[in-house]
């Protein structure tokens, strides 16, 4: 039986523990690396490197950043009265998207979860509540995902906010604009008429 | 607008850069590499680095090997006399799966293709001639895909293989062990008409 050189054999598992990627993609993925040329694989190697060394967490809302504060937080342009709560870095940017939004972020890096071992103290809950407790804030919006988890991390951390007296909201649920009510599911359809608005 | 760091969107434009992996895949896969701990990351880049170093191909067959030559050409219980000529380095290992093959092969690393500007100095068609005209080769067995790039390229080969002489084949087309003939294209159920075989 012939298989890979060990080394190959060796980025083939990297590539697969990489999440969504299967065998077959990460060796499709090994070889496409294999097959670049010297200096180009030795850059996706140094990008790895230098990405993993220069982005941490900014000091106050720990979305990622490269310098000490990241560019919303070092904003005078964006109110620091208002704090999104959201999971992930990456939905920092859905928001941000939408060119609405004016406020500032706190990135959780994670939500509670029971079942996979994510407690209080594993994501960044510390870090809001003393947000929250030495500055200015008047509202937190959650925006965690409308997902079971998701939930659970909202009402958990407005428990924990109630004693601040401030505002504490959640995203609205509801119909996506553009779509039809017949892909709608019961759920979300339940929600719309609940949270209807008067027109 | 709040972008990611700069050296956070060069990894994400790096993994984007691989084959099948779309912006949002390739984001999803920067996270997971950040969110490592550091000497994992640090060995994901190390392994790049390593495996482009020390994997080459091999001197006769031009599989990828880290040795002069690779373990099936080293082999003396492989029958040297049968080459299959296959495009990439992963054809050979599902060949090898089938653990019937006992003859060596020869890696092409592509096809022709006038499309995308590969000729026939741009794929290893000259070490398979050399290894022709040198060994004693008695077949050369064409398992190069059966589409049309693949066609053309055995058509090729075999037409460059005639003055030596010796048997080359094709690989059998037919209809997929344990398949159903529901569900065979047209073109495959006319090739498997014609090479039918006496029971």
């Amino acid at each position: 039986m012939a298989f890979f050189p060990a080394s190959l054999e060796k980025l083939i598992d990297r590539f697969a523990s990489l999440p969504g990627i299967g065998r077959k993609s990460a060796q499709r993925l090994a070889f496409h690396v294999l097959a670049l040329p010297d200096d180009e694989a030795n850059a996706f190697a140094d990008t790895i490197r230098e990405a993993k060394q220069s982005v941490h967490c900014c000091r106050i809302c720990q979305n990622l950043t490269e310098g000490e504060i990241c560019s919303i937080c070092a904003s005078d342009r964006r109110d620091k009265s208002v704090i999104c709560v959201v999971s992930e870095p990456r939905d920092v940017l859905s928001i941000e998207r939408g060119r609405e939004y004016n406020g500032s972020y706190h990135v959780l890096h994670g939500v509670l979860s029971p079942m996979n071992h994510v407690g209080p103290d594993d994501i960044r809950i510390k870090e809001l509540l003393h947000r929250v407790a030495e500055e200015p804030v008047e509202e937190v919006i959650m925006a965690t995902n409308p997902d079971t988890e998701g939930e659970a991390t909202a009402m958990y951390l407005s428990r924990l906010l109630k004693p601040f007296e401030i505002k504490v909201t959640r995203l609205a649920y509801g119909i996506p604009v553009g779509s039809n009510l017949e892909f709608a599911d019961d759920a979300t359809l339940n929600r719309a008429i609940e949270g209807r608005t008067e027109m």
